[in-house]
């Protein structure tokens, strides 16, 4: 006999990217950072006594949304602490989108935005990118027509790593009708150039909320910590209502505000990896790879048609080499590679101009 | 515009108790075990490299789940890790009760579970205890009759801290349809002449699931780990369909797991802490307070009636002493004191003394 309700049973639920023990591999495969998190992180592990861990940790982790507050700009009801970018997506449907809702996503995306939906009993509203990957002009039209509560976009988007303009998403955001939810995980690899920053928008958008995570950024996957960034109206409910009443532990909570305190070290990681970003491009371009420009710490490179994506997949793989191989439509031809250090990059091209001899 | 859906609207969302910045306050408000954690936690936290953290960690938290089967003679298929035991109770509602299901409780209890009720969009069904706070005898036809999917029973109860025997339980187990969620976070305090273990009994009974937590026994409040240990067709869909795919991260796996390897260390806390209530009870008595027989490291005391509980919980506040007050039904003359340290136990005696005098 299952006890699960009948959405969960046929539920197929999210796979996450390999994460293997063994550390003798490059791991190209979930777009971790390839150095480690600012010095001022380790000095805040080294600076916990256990005994602190005795009691509750500060349930809203007041220190931490201070210090994300201090480097926006913005106030700390401003900010919602979450154990990790994936908790604020849950959290973002639990509040604004009830069972039988729908909720709207352009595909393909995140693979996790469709199982969190139908965890909820959500019904899910997938457009279709353009064939250039764009969104369509009529997007927010159509989650209106869809009585769309929720729509979640990620940008720069994954897995193109293309980024969307502002003026597209403020021109969404002022037409749809519910909570659009940007999913900037990877919004630190931006190139500063573009001046893209959705922040200035939070006060006159009152239903933008924006996904951070420190996993990418600040090096800290393992950590387990991101936040949300929206009008206070639009954070109230999910910081006082619907989130685990202490979500944050305290070890993670001291961590955080340490890297977020250092980000102008962690900005080095990131200028790093877009120049990286830039040579890696090119030698995959001299091997046949076609890659789209890529505003992430990854890119998405079509195999040459000699081959296939999942032929190359498993070549790497046998050389310890992982990436991200979608077996799904319009990637199937396509692989994610995470931008790692220089001699990882030399590796990667290395076999995969064996693979491709 | 409010953009949340209408129940979390209507929603008073879960309040904590008070977790004060400072430290000179005597808090026996939350049930903290008064001891650090063992010597081992603090080596497996030395041992931790900040560069660890760039990677995701192990999704399912593998090393910990064998640890706590090993622990409990189980396999790692019967363990779900969970961020604080709190997650356990929503995942549970999540995948066991859909929106409009009915979910059951006995009241008075965890203020929690009506919350989580309530965010999920499932009907409460509340069972009132005995006036001598035992379960009704026939709270699984109850249950039953109202079609609940998913009942929720503290054991030993908070907060009157009394132990329901194994007996009561596990005919409740047999006659109710649902899943039986019995939330265990007291566990460790009870009397070991009590023999009381349900483990044995989760082969048996495949609709019985139970809630550990290491914030009270193992003195990890401060880092959110708990368990939920079930057949494994119990654990499966909360394990790899409903659970965030990293919802425990590297560092609270170590050192839970450091933790649950130490449990001998940890002992030594929980049988001081019996031998502590036992006094406490005592010296509660001897100020005219009425005590119930507690099996967990807190004990509910009626408030002598030439008083009040407010005004008893003031009067420690304002002696820097913090114990719990319910404004709720059979509990307005009664304050929740968490067992301290023989010195805190004393100034908490001396203090009621002076306010009673």
């Amino acid at each position: 006999m299952s006890f699960e309700r009948p959405n969960i049973r046929s539920l197929h639920g999210y796979v996450p990217g390999e994460q293997p023990d063994s550390g003798d591999v490059i791991k190209l495969n979930t777009n971790e950072n390839p150095y480690p998190a600012p010095a001022a992180v380790a000095e805040a592990l080294a600076a916990i006594d256990v005994a602190q861990l005795r009691r509750y940790p500060p349930p809203t982790a007041r220190g931490f949304r201070q210090a994300v507050a201090d480097r926006h700009g913005l106030k700390p009801d401003n900010v919602i602490p979450t154990n990790g970018g994936d908790e604020l997506l849950r959290l973002a449907i639990t509040t604004f989108a009830g069972a039988g809702d729908a909720v709207g996503i352009a595909v393909p995306s995140y693979s996790l935005y469709p199982v969190l939906t139908e965890i909820q009993g959500c019904k899910l509203v997938a457009v279709a990118l353009n064939p250039d990957w764009t969104l369509p002009q009529d997007f927010a039209v159509t989650l209106n027509r869809a009585g769309v509560k929720l729509a979640m976009l990620v940008n720069p988007h994954a897995p193109t790593g293309l980024l969307t303009p502002m003026s597209t998403l403020v021109k969404i955001a002022e037409s749809f009708d519910g909570v659009l939810l940007v999913d900037e995980a990877y919004v630190d690899f931006v190139d500063p150039e573009q001046n893209y920053s959705l922040i200035p928008l939070l006060n006159r958008h009152r239903n933008l909320l924006l996904l951070r995570t420190l996993s990418k950024g600040y090096s800290l996957a393992g950590l387990r910590v991101g936040y949300g960034l929206g009008h206070e109206e639009l954070i109230a409910p999910m910081l006082f209502k619907t989130r685990d009443s202490y979500n944050t532990d305290l070890v993670a909570q001291k961590l955080a505000e340490a890297a977020i305190g250092a980000a102008d070290a962690a900005e080095q990681t990131w200028k790093q990896v877009r120049a990286d970003r830039r040579l890696l491009s090119e030698g995959l371009l001299a091997l046949g790879f076609a890659c789209l420009p890529s505003q992430t710490n990854f890119i998405l490179a079509t195999v040459p048609s000699r081959t296939t994506a999942a032929d190359v997949y498993q070549g790497l793989k046998q050389r310890r080499i992982l990436v991200r191989y979608f077996e799904q439509d319009r990637l199937r031809d396509k692989l994610r590679i995470t931008v790692g250090t220089p001699e990882q990059n030399r590796q990667l091209l290395k076999a995969l101009a064996e693979l491709l001899a």
